[in-house]
């Protein structure tokens, strides 16, 4: 959730929300560029004043008088509001050495990136770098929950589809991959393979050459 | 060592070699393509049936009726023989979740690679994976002895230039650093830099473009 605060806000407005955003961007394939709370609430059977106090909560473009509410910028504030816009937090699948070793990695706030929470099928310790592992069954339910895009892959080469399947499911859209496998996921996520034998046997081939030249 | 056994081989003739290696390249420099065992015996004040004995040891290269050996080929031989084209072979400083990872990873065999020692200046477990775990004070001898050149540094980037300096003073020509930190070192020095923090973020921008397209 971004910037403003979440917890005065009725449950019925979060719940709505994922509504208006799928209802505005039908209007937007429409050509519909600027729409009216009264426009809003016909379309999806509320009154105006529920529309105009549900988006009085997430939305901070102000509606032109007699044009309304942009539609693009709309659907901007809803899907900022909801975390829909997160690429800075990752979840981690793996919580074995390498996974281990991500988590307590101090460098990604660098990049204002964080690792928020590590999963792992044999959870034996609570927390890493204070931050928590949870069982594999939490998941999908707190990923989507949360709205985190960005997942780490470090289990053993075996799991490692199966992990980035159940990714994909709970809306991952990014996956660092660091099983030496090759994922197939679908077109639109985007994958980054960490080939740490490959690295080190272009170094050896480098340490070839320079020995070579001598 | 390589191919030939090494356990039969006089020290005296071990202690030679890396002689005639400086020495051959001193004609090598000086233009000369071919030597006989007694032009070397004379060369380095030995006689030339303990140069024939030596060479019979490391060399694989036969001489030719008249013009001896190459001297290209003698270089290469011995150079082969005492492991100084090793470029399969690294060790790790550091072991640490990561370095602790790196040692148990199984990929680099694929490659013919192999992490044979790991180094810290804490030892708290004597072996991973099979492989020993060594102090610091062991560092240099025993890499100058098995002609590793490819050191790994996964300490924190607090002591990574100080490791990186150790490494290059025991023979390493290759650094992979996973310290965040740019290394100080001679030109004829090979690093690959690690850098965990600018590879998620380039997953995160990567996402960032996915999602915009939508």
């Amino acid at each position: 959730m971004d910037s403003k605060n979440t917890e005065s806000i009725s449950l019925t407005t979060l719940q709505r929300l994922p509504n208006y955003l799928r209802y505005l961007k039908t209007c937007e394939q429409q050509g519909i560029v600027y729409i009216s709370s009264v426009m809003i609430a016909k379309g999806m059977d509320l009154t105006p004043m529920v529309v105009k106090k549900d988006l009085a909560v997430a939305v901070i473009t102000e509606g032109k008088p007699k044009l309304g509410y942009c539609v693009e910028s709309l659907i901007y504030d809803i899907e900022k509001f909801l975390g829909y816009d997160n690429t800075k937090d990752a979840v981690i699948v793996g919580v074995g050495k390498l996974g281990h070793a991500l988590m307590a990695y101090e460098g990604f706030s660098n990049y204002g990136l964080n690792i928020m929470i590590g999963f792992d099928a044999n959870v034996t310790t609570s927390e890493v770098n204070g931050k928590k592992i949870l069982p594999m069954n939490k998941f999908v339910d707190l990923v989507k929950r949360l709205n985190i895009h960005i997942g780490i892959i470090t289990v053993p080469k075996e799991n490692a589809q199966e992990i980035a399947d159940l990714m994909v499911s709970a809306g991952v859209r990014a996956i660092w991959n660091w099983a030496p496998i090759k994922l197939e996921v679908p077109n639109n996520i985007a994958v980054k393979q960490e080939d740490l034998a490959a690295s080190l046997a272009v170094l050896s081939n480098r340490l070839k050459e320079l020995m070579k030249k001598e």
